[in-house]
């Protein structure tokens, strides 16, 4: 059987000697907490505990898969004990919660969890889910709310969830139908709908789940401005935090999926026998019946929507581990340039290495903009300088939507490459690549289809607070390649980074001319999106891993041949001129296609494209 | 639940109006059984079939699998129905057995086949292998062993396999440990070893199975060159075709795999008692050890693997019209540029129209590029006209490792589009094109993988025979852009084809140099030869889909907008203008690739890849 492995150097590396992590820890909220010493000593421990308790479950989790009787679901053998091992423990949902005294810094704490998603994505998404309910429960709660609720969210005792999608409400969330109906209680509401494709929506992992909903008041606006929050307990809270009555939250279905069938994807029922009663988060609807409740939820979206493209990025990152270290073991074929030496272990070949090295780059580059994205929100968040915060802000925002849709669509194409490296094998269960194909698939959709997110970057971020976020990213990336330019060894990959920056600059300039001609322009505006997202992707992943590269060049230079780490430099330098000279040209091609403008799509008339 | 659909006025339109299949109905083979006017009512037959019998055991035959008791597999229920339906309706081998007197053109036969492939892939392997293995018996076997084989394979009583891989040979075949020892019958050989990854190597789909078995017969010179072939049937035939007493041929094991999983895959012990007779094909080795197995095999490669890629090409179709017609029906968001207007059809937005053209421009085009395939090789096998035969063999063997490797590659790729298309049911076993993800990924590991049909284009099929076949393939090119380049409404077009010819007449003399200097160069001949692959199929796929919408434009102008057809031929012409426009310019990014030569896969050490 494969062993869980993980690129712990890698992020060793992003935390101790690429991002500014001293700033990180120097924080007002951190600085008596956590500092630099910590890094390796979590790292290492994690890397144990993924190792050792958490990655032996994920196949049995995915060969088993949940069980569904009587509305009540049954998680595979190890999950809930795992489940409560990380949350008890705090290695779970302690140390990303706001108002917990564990909180650590974005970017450490997504270092630890990385190798724990890898380790079995369907177990993390339920401590996710629980802390981002109970988040929000923080920021948006009552006093007494987050007294009788967030602790036993982040000990293990309770899970929770997020309830936006319903059955005719998906990617359109503002289409709603789930109501909220005043009681004499002017905070409690009784809730009535139907909510889908709930993550951890019904399971048991602990004693109660709190479900954070989505629903329209009596009364409220059409659309998504007319959505409320609401904490619907499945077991209702007393006030004393003791648990009351089941509060008619019934689990209706579970879906039956391609992959992640250890997490329980449920159909719930709020109220169909008129006892469900939620508690109201935030201000009731205004005259205007307009409700705060998708704003509130969307506050957490930047880090969770990264969080989804982080979540691809692992599954990607360990099919790559298992796929180089099954390449040094398997023997096949003789090489090309020397057949009759013989025999030689599958990395040895030209094709294999270098579908190894893409995966890695991929790899690499989008973990580099991962990290810098939490970055940017650790200061955004904690930082006292409040104009850095500001920029860092904008900056954490821009690379949301490339961070979510790049690393899915990438992740779904080069776990397909695993597989391709083991061959035969990578197609049969009893080796693990298969599993992280089925299971990353979801990535692309949940938390925003990579669409909305295309438009969410073209359509908003590129044009938010009258375009100084994204001039201030630009002015960013012209920067570097200004500072590097001349940078010795990197000549050619300079002038890519520069050509794609050229090419993005267009794509900006050509996107808000049909923003000002809408009219006549307009349709290009989301025919495109897509290709602009991956530009801007690309750009930005492919910088971020030559800034590693200068670093590895230096520390080679340093350290000399015979350095423990010289393999991990000379990979990483490997690692930057792959992606560089063969990924990042695509922007080229991309931006020609966009200035192209073709519209065949658009002119294809619908009835040409039903087979019926 | 989703209908089976299929693309009917496609494969009309390649045979009635595309290919010139008078001239394939004229040739002497064909002419007194099978006419023009059979290709409707053929086609129109099999899409019944293929939608009321052979697609109702798909999803099932995914739910339930195989099981595999005591060495037995049995069948998930309808596909011993389906299986014996077909072979005795003449629906199956018959059609594309050398021998039989109902052999179809493989245009006319695979037009049909492609929609029992797409309607059920698992069972469609079962068909096919029984045909090669047949048509193998029919081409080197005895007159003796036609007579008693071939009937029964023909007529669904038998089924049949290929087996070549063994544990420890997969892609290099020629390191097989698989033994043939001589007996006192000079033509029977007591066979000793294990094989795997055998469809249908172990099924009760009938009364026996009949494998074709390399293995190297004592003396037998090293490599894939002193490989024999041999039957050995699963059950002795005697000399009066009766069956005899079972031949030692053991299923040790079945394999679990991600996808296909009504498709048994087995592992096969031969003679595990010393009790497993082969009969010899072909001649027995020479003085030098060399036997002539493989070159047999192979025979029936440039079919098979054609046929491979075909097969990821037909699962692909029916994921394009499964998604589209999703997207016809399932209501979601506003229009972009008409919010207003209210909820719409996921078809109308931009982005749904843009995939769902980009999964029709490469199914068209690739199926196009398929049935030239086909088509060379029905004129080659069976055209008095030598030198044309000669000539078209030649173009066959050319497009084989283009068909073989794009078509899977690409439908891995588009498959996930259309799960993309479909939003989170997309990724739930409840809707098909899950389905079809995991079953077409294989495709581009079995009958050879990509990298090595990328091999067999650089290093075997662009120099055979002093490079005249390729040069008359490059040559077919030229005219082709020659005859057509003022095409009135394609200008744009036509100029994107010549761009992509002169990047493909670049590489090849690029390819031609690291050969002459293979001593410094040679190592990118592997690494940049899945690039040189994907730049020769679209190119010609981009022409064969720019030569049916010249068809289609025609077609529009004499029947206007209000004739039945207007909708496909409209759909012909956005999808050629979208493969154009939006797909083969990658030629000229992956030749500026292979141009640029970076060695970075090369230069990183192998330490550096591995992660342990």
């Amino acid at each position: 059987m494969a062993e869980f492995a993980y690129d712990l150097r890698d992020l060793k590396f992003i935390l101790n000697e690429w991002l500014d992590m001293e700033e990180i820890f120097g924080l007002e909220r951190f600085k008596d907490t956590y500092e630099m010493d910590d890094v390796d000593f979590i790292l290492n421990e994690v890397y144990k505990i993924a190792k050792e308790v958490v990655s032996p479950i994920n196949k049995q989790g995915d060969e088993i898969g949940i069980k569904f009787e009587d509305g009540k679901v049954t998680l595979p053998p190890g999950y809930v004990d795992v489940f409560k091992f990380l949350q008890e423990n705090g290695w779970g949902s302690a140390n990303e919660s706001l108002g917990s005294e564990m909180l650590m810094p974005l970017t450490l704490y997504r270092a630890y969890n990385e190798m724990l998603m890898a380790a079995c994505p369907a177990l993390t998404s339920y401590i996710k889910l629980t802390t981002g309910a109970s988040n929000l429960i923080h920021r948006f709660g009552t006093d007494k709310d987050r007294e009788i609720f967030i602790e036993n969210m982040l000990n293990g005792k309770w899970s929770g969830t997020m309830c936006l999608t319903e059955p005719n409400a998906g990617s359109d969330v503002g289409d709603s139908t789930t109501r909220a109906y005043p009681t004499d209680d002017p905070r409690i509401y009784k809730i009535k709908g139907t909510k889908m494709f709930i993550t951890g929506g019904e399971v048991d992992l602990s004693d109660n789940i709190i479900h954070m909903v989505l629903a329209r008041p009596e009364g409220g606006a059409p659309g998504s401005k007319g959505l409320g929050l609401y904490i619907v307990p499945k077991i209702w809270v007393n006030e004393d935090g003791s648990l009351g009555e089941p509060n008619d939250v019934t689990c209706i279905g579970i879906e039956h999926k391609m992959g992640l069938k250890a997490s329980a994807t449920a159909m719930l029922s709020f109220g169909e026998n008129e006892g469900c009663r939620g508690i109201l988060v935030g201000n009731p609807a205004d005259e205007k019946g307009f409700s705060k409740g998708l704003a509130m939820m969307f506050h957490m979206m930047n880090e969770s929507r990264i969080g989804t493209g982080h979540n691809a990025l692992a599954q990607m990152a360990e099919a790559y581990c298992l796929s180089a270290q099954y390449a040094t073991e398997r023997i096949q074929g003789r090489l090309f340039t020397d057949p009759k030496a013989g025999r030689v272990e599958l990395i040895k070949h030209e094709d294999i290495k270098r579908m190894l090295l893409e995966i890695k780059a991929q790899t690499e580059a989008i973990r580099a903009m991962i990290f810098k994205g939490f970055y940017y929100l650790d200061v955004a968040e904690h930082s006292g300088d409040k104009e850095k915060a500001t920029r860092y802000q904008g900056l954490a925002e821009i690379l949301t939507p490339l961070i979510k849709a790049y690393a899915s669509e990438t992740a779904w194409q080069m776990i397909g490459q695993a597989i391709q490296v083991y061959g035969g094998v990578g197609y049969t269960e009893e080796y693990p690549v298969s599993q992280y194909a089925r299971d990353v698939k979801i990535l692309s959709i949940w938390e925003g289809t990579s669409f909305i997110h295309a438009m969410d970057l073209v359509g908003r971020k590129m044009r938010m607070k009258d375009g100084v976020p994204f001039a201030n990213w630009m002015s960013d990336r012209r920067e570097f390649i200004d500072r590097n330019k001349d940078a010795e060894g990197f000549g050619k990959e300079m002038q890519q980074l520069e050509n794609a920056y050229q090419c993005v600059a267009e794509i900006k300039d050509l996107y808000a001319s049909y923003y000002a001609n809408k009219d006549e322009k307009g349709e290009l505006i989301p025919l495109y999106a897509p290709r602009v997202l991956t530009c801007c992707a690309q750009l930005f992943a492919g910088e971020a891993i030559m800034d590693q590269a200068m670093i590895a060049k230096k520390k080679i230079a340093e350290l000399g041949t015979d350095h423990h780490d010289y393999a991990y430099y000379t990979g990483k330098l490997a690692t930057a001129k792959f992606f560089i000279n063969n990924i990042l040209p695509n922007v080229k091609m991309q931006a020609e296609l966009i200035k192209n403008a073709d519209v065949s799509a658009i002119e294809c008339p619908e009835e040409s494209l039903i087979i019926s």
